[in-house]
């Protein structure tokens, strides 16, 4: 049993981290802490593990105590930018047996389908991506969309790969997409769709296809859980979930 | 058994259709005709149903010749405008027991795709269409997307219904699809794909998707059968195979 | 404005249609009832529409008052067999300009599914239904899924199509799906889903997919408004919300 | 350029591997040879790789010559047991600097599929496996599907995880279609379709779905020009083109 601490734990994201935790027979929840609670709470629980899904203004006062005390922290609050990733390192300097990750996205689903596509994008002379999102989002396309797009796109470049064929001659202004690295990307917008991201991928007489459809806000926990567990066998500063997914 | 003739019948398609009449049990391949033939021929074997997958060059004579002799036709030949239309019917004032069903597309999964997405348009939210095809197609969106996008645009404004919800305010060029008559479609081209379509309609907490997928040139043969079978239970001039699906 | 009540209204599904009601432009919720309350408050308020998903033992007495009152209902409670639809249909003699719909299912794209699948039944050599629930769900296959299948065999059945061309020779047990009435059915229970259903119908070169997702359990709330701007004018019983769809 | 021959040049797969060696830019098609000409001409034309789908009884005197002659070898005759094998490495002691590929599947959107399966498998909670073919294919499941299903429960049973959950207490007889060591698998036969295959992978809020759609008979050309250009960099026995792919 893994002895596990939430900071932020009276917030949306952080009660659902709680049920997760307590729920997962391998794991013990022992602390939860907010606003006002004593954070050396996870001390006298000898709390192994914390989660923080707080605020970028708390975060850093928060993993330099854990540090400090060996405790490992698996981290969603955003705000890292290189200048903190380097001060966090600084402290990991000093108590190197201590694992500290930091993820901007623990969709596994989502982490996973950015990375087979990347992989599989230099083996199909075509390559494009629709996402599909609830009408209410600002931007088109998604941030997701746009990194894997991105990501396709480099690994084609390395691979020598020139652009996906496309005769188009005639065509009604937007119809094939936006243009991301040479990499086109579509996005639709429809009631009763949550957040989904198709890639597509063609060669002669054959596609595959790399299908992620998130429904609900929870689809974090699986991969916080999944930090959890592998955090204390990963000492030092870990960017993303993927080093854990071992591919 | 109906008995069945093919002008064009060394072409292409007429070879695929003399195959498929051959391969149906209610019906008899009784007459091949070509170029340099005689159609006189439909008449000596008492063929009752006649297909024409021909030229626009000679369609008309075709026609002309059929109706004076009471033979139903199926016609797949292209180049049917206005006039042509009413100069076939004016042959039929005088042969109103002959029936004549000239069709543009006889793939009976676009047509019904197109009539259920044209139902189904009033009751959702929101609708987009996407199409995907072969990489060596000159225009986009297809003909066959457009039209489906009009139809939906033209049944969502009669039942009153406003623009799909869209929040979009930050868009990368093109990320939208283009703009047909509000609905947007966006046009997929990838190495592996032949022809395919999808509508989306979605509304709170439910969508519904219909999909086409064409993977042959030879999905005419279906619906060219079916006009066989029902043409001589309709005199007269039917245009297009959706009355022949009863919807 | 239609002047809309609710019976239920304290329950989930009661609150849900409260907010749908609250947000339609062309809707005004002028009566909240639930158990305790008075049920003549829907006179005293001029309703005349009011929306019941309330509970087998009290629904009866609800729709005699109602319709007693002139008042058209809109019905999603369940436990209605023929004896219940008789008794509901024999108020109406005395009262035969109000009208009542009573529908097992509100779900807009399931019903539209359900028709679609069966009025393309006929013309595809092959049919097959998979279905995709969470991994909760008790029965294999759903309810829809068995209905969906029972129509497509009996369209099919009535236009003289034999069963779907099968040549599997070699099979692992269940590997071909459930049969119902000769239509092959197959049940995925996967996290992450919730209710989700595709038609598969093929013939030669082409295949036509209908696919219907229903991601909450809102999903009924498009389908109740639709009933209640619909009913006044369907004087009379009503069962299911197909006929309101026009089809 | 790399200079290439083709062993069975004049068979139906031959014949397409041909074509698509001259329509790559960088290889050059410098030799083809079928029954009855002499093997040799690989020698005088100075050939580097030779293509080779022929048939078991030929197979094995093609490779000692080609080894022999230190020519490269990609291989897509069927036949090889472990025997078999052995025979080719024990050549290759002798020739250690040339390369043999030696694979029963050349369908590069196939292998990526099952691989990407295979190291998703253990981060989700629920997997299923759905296979689309034709219906003139005798077994169900496919091989392929069969194949996959066992890769995937391999790895989940490597990583500890149990059995997909699964509340189904009422089944209609094989609607949850077939159990491979645990993983389900489900056949659909449909006018239509060639070689189809999803897996769908479920964990809490999220699926991800890894779909492979194969249309034409020429879907292993693409991996075979990979095996092409990547054998002369990896001398010694190559089988399956899965390690090609550095995944």
């Amino acid at each position: 049993m893994i002895r596990v601490g939430v900071l932020g734990a009276s917030g949306k994201v952080g009660r659902a981290i709680c049920e997760a935790v307590e729920a997962a027979p391998d794991l013990e929840l022992v602390a939860q802490v907010d606003q006002g609670d004593r954070i050396e709470t996870f001390v006298d629980t000898r709390t192994q593990v914390v989660v923080d899904f707080t605020h970028p203004d708390v975060v850093m006062g928060n993993l330099e105590f854990l540090v400090a005390n060996r405790i490992h922290a698996v981290v969603g609050t955003t705000g890292f930018d290189d200048a903190r990733l380097a001060t966090v390192q600084s402290w990991l300097v000093e108590n190197p047996e201590v694992g500290v990750l930091i993820a901007p996205n623990f969709a596994i689903g989502a982490v996973l389908s950015m990375r087979f596509a990347e992989q599989a994008a230099r083996f199909f002379d075509s390559v494009e991506v629709i996402e599909l999102h609830h009408p209410n989002k600002a931007d088109a396309p998604s941030g997701t969309a746009y990194r894997t797009a991105a990501l396709i796109a480099a690994a084609r470049e390395k691979a020598g790969r020139g652009p996906s064929p496309d005769a188009t001659s005639t065509e009604l202004d937007g119809a094939r997409g936006a243009d991301v690295n040479g990499v086109r990307v579509h996005s639709v917008r429809l009631a009763g769709l949550v957040a989904h991201q198709e890639v597509l991928l063609g060669t002669q007489g054959e596609t595959l296809t790399i299908r992620h459809d998130s429904i609900d806000r929870n689809s974090f926990a699986p991969g916080v859980l999944l930090g959890v567990r592998e955090i204390a066998g990963r000492p030092g500063l870990t960017v993303g979930i993927d080093p854990l997914l071992d591919l």
